[in-house]
């Protein structure tokens, strides 16, 4: 787990930059942290020409924010001076910097500060100051994480590079400890009632994944039927990879359990809760396998009866996919039903709606 | 978008910390990126105990990686060098460094390159060598992005921290452009056919918030009577917090639309994967929420078919879900109804098995 740090910085006009990195490195070593694990750093805006701090953004290689004292004067800190107020128009540069920069949209609270203000005098006389704020600590409790905006890109970079994978690498393979890590996503999922409605059968003999193989291509043709009734798409259908059963370096079938009776949250809906329940812990799972650089594609195009026996499923348990893991040549750059135009998303704006399913109330 | 290198490092024996800082600084330059998006940094272990190298870590709050001559043999390199191989086992020390170090478990292709090979000679004759791949790029296609140990461990985080949440900060507010990262995140979910079953419902009006909270109260009752047939947890149950839809700062009903009619991957099963679609696109709702630091509960006691009334759903329509987001005083560390002794989760090893159900095959 890594341990994520904010920085405020604060200094006397002219402070040459190795006091200021002097300062830093001790404030950073009395919170426990490193250098590599500084995510982001702030001050005032009249110190923005400072050349001390240029060269100290310019060496670590950081991105310094400047907040006007009207904004640093609104953060709550634990030692505020008025002093510091009548030079700089607010009570408190580098504590309310720090976090500042930690929180994002909204400062972080003062309990994140770890080191409230660490001043190291140069030989010059010159000071720098340093305040120290946590953005997720080793070890720490979920109800202390921060998450910092390198974490919420982090997390939307994934999810808007995942797809719904048909092309693998044949004869790859899934080093087992990633697989793991990828499993244990799953288990983190949501569900309701702590009911925890999924199972995951992974398919490591290779008649069994020829047998489910099969299955998929009788269903392929089927589809192919049904889509021709409908709308005369069937050509157009088969055209299109629809699954890697053959090729991938994994294959997993998740299954909906029998039902255990679970009451809390599912009283009037009872299955649904369930489906949207194993959904929520197979987008966990995919998100992971994203994450890997590994390529994951449901594919529902099967007999859930048929699929069933050939895994021995117990009465009342379902199959709802067969997923296909493992490394890819390439991640499509869009969903591919979308790139090769089987069929296009809707827009962002017509899913939402306010106060009523129209969009006007 | 946050731009991400990956950086191998040779040296001469005795090549001083200025020479690779200088080297460092150019090879960034010409990739186009700065030391702050340096994710990570590798050498050979032949060099572990350079002095130079120790020193740039330590500045730079570096944590370099040093790999076996063989290890580094085995990644395929634009530059191979007969007389690199001579002196240390391996014909690639800089190249195969940092397209390891990009790589994780498997190494980077020699394509993530952005400097191949930056000799950088100090005035002591002395050289250092500096390669640079690419992690993800600015504006890459989602086919490119390739993630870091960094990106992942964000990402697991966020996982972990996730919780179910029904205590809100009251008087809170989420700020419009933080509400919609977050509806964009369930745009971003697959499903089935890309047909997108869902829709959200912003539920802003007081007196439809105040009528949906009469029907989850009423239901609440109803579940603890049904509780209490079937296992006598009424009173236990009725102790329980079970939803904020008073104070949470937005609500959100989830609707599943009427069915569209999508045949590719649900000829056999329409319904069940329409549901797990919705499940998947609502946890990246959740897991954005959590990245956020906001807290997210999804509230199913109620009866759908008035909750479809409040609504104003078309026929075909369910409402699955109220979506309490907001500000939250503090995250639970367990899920609240293992904290509370309610339930406990099953250990992990239950739900995966290998062939079949069983886990006897």
């Amino acid at each position: 787990m890594t341990t994520a740090w904010a920085l405020g910085l604060g200094c006397d006009r002219g402070t040459p930059v190795a006091t200021l990195m002097q300062a830093v490195q001790e404030a950073l070593a009395q919170a426990g942290g490193t250098l590599g694990q500084v995510q982001a750093v702030a001050s005032i805006d009249l110190k923005a020409d400072e050349a001390g701090l240029q060269q100290l953004a310019q060496l670590y290689g950081w991105n310094i924010r400047f907040y006007p004292a009207q904004v640093l004067a609104r953060v709550p800190v634990p030692n505020p001076s008025e002093t510091v107020r009548k030079y700089t128009g607010t009570p408190s540069v580098s504590e309310a910097a720090a976090l500042l920069a930690g929180g994002g949209d909204t400062p972080l609270p003062a309990s994140a500060l770890r080191v409230e203000k660490h001043k190291r005098r140069g030989a010059d006389g010159r000071n720098a100051t340093v305040s120290v704020a946590a953005l997720a600590q080793e070890g720490a409790a979920a109800s202390d994480t921060y998450f910092s905006d390198v974490a919420r890109d982090a997390l939307y970079r994934i999810m808007a590079a995942r797809r719904d994978m048909r092309h693998f690498m044949p004869g790859a393979s899934v080093a087992p400890e990633v697989l793991a890590r990828i499993v244990q996503a799953a288990y983190l999922g949501p569900s309701v009632g702590l009911m925890q409605p999924w199972h995951l059968i992974r398919i490591t003999r290779p008649q069994l994944r020829a047998a489910l193989t099969e299955l998929v291509d009788a269903e392929r043709l089927k589809t192919g039927e049904a889509l021709q009734a409908s709308d005369g798409r069937r050509e157009e259908f088969l055209a299109l990879k629809v699954e890697g059963l053959r090729e991938c370096a994994e294959l997993l079938a998740v299954v909906l359990p029998p039902d255990d009776g679970t009451v809390f949250g599912r009283r009037t809906m009872p299955r649904d809760m369930a489906l949207v329940s194993l959904g929520c812990a197979m987008q966990n799972l995919w998100l992971a396998a994203r994450a890997e650089n590994l390529g994951l594609g449901w594919v529902s195009l099967f007999d859930p009866t048929a699929v069933g026996e050939l895994l021995q499923l117990p009465a009342g348990a379902k199959a709802l996919g067969l997923l296909c893991l493992g490394p890819v040549p390439a991640f499509y750059d869009r969903p591919m039903l979308s790139a090769l135009g089987w069929r296009q998303p809707r827009a962002l704006d017509e899913l939402i709606s306010e106060n009523s399913w129209s969009t006007t109330t």
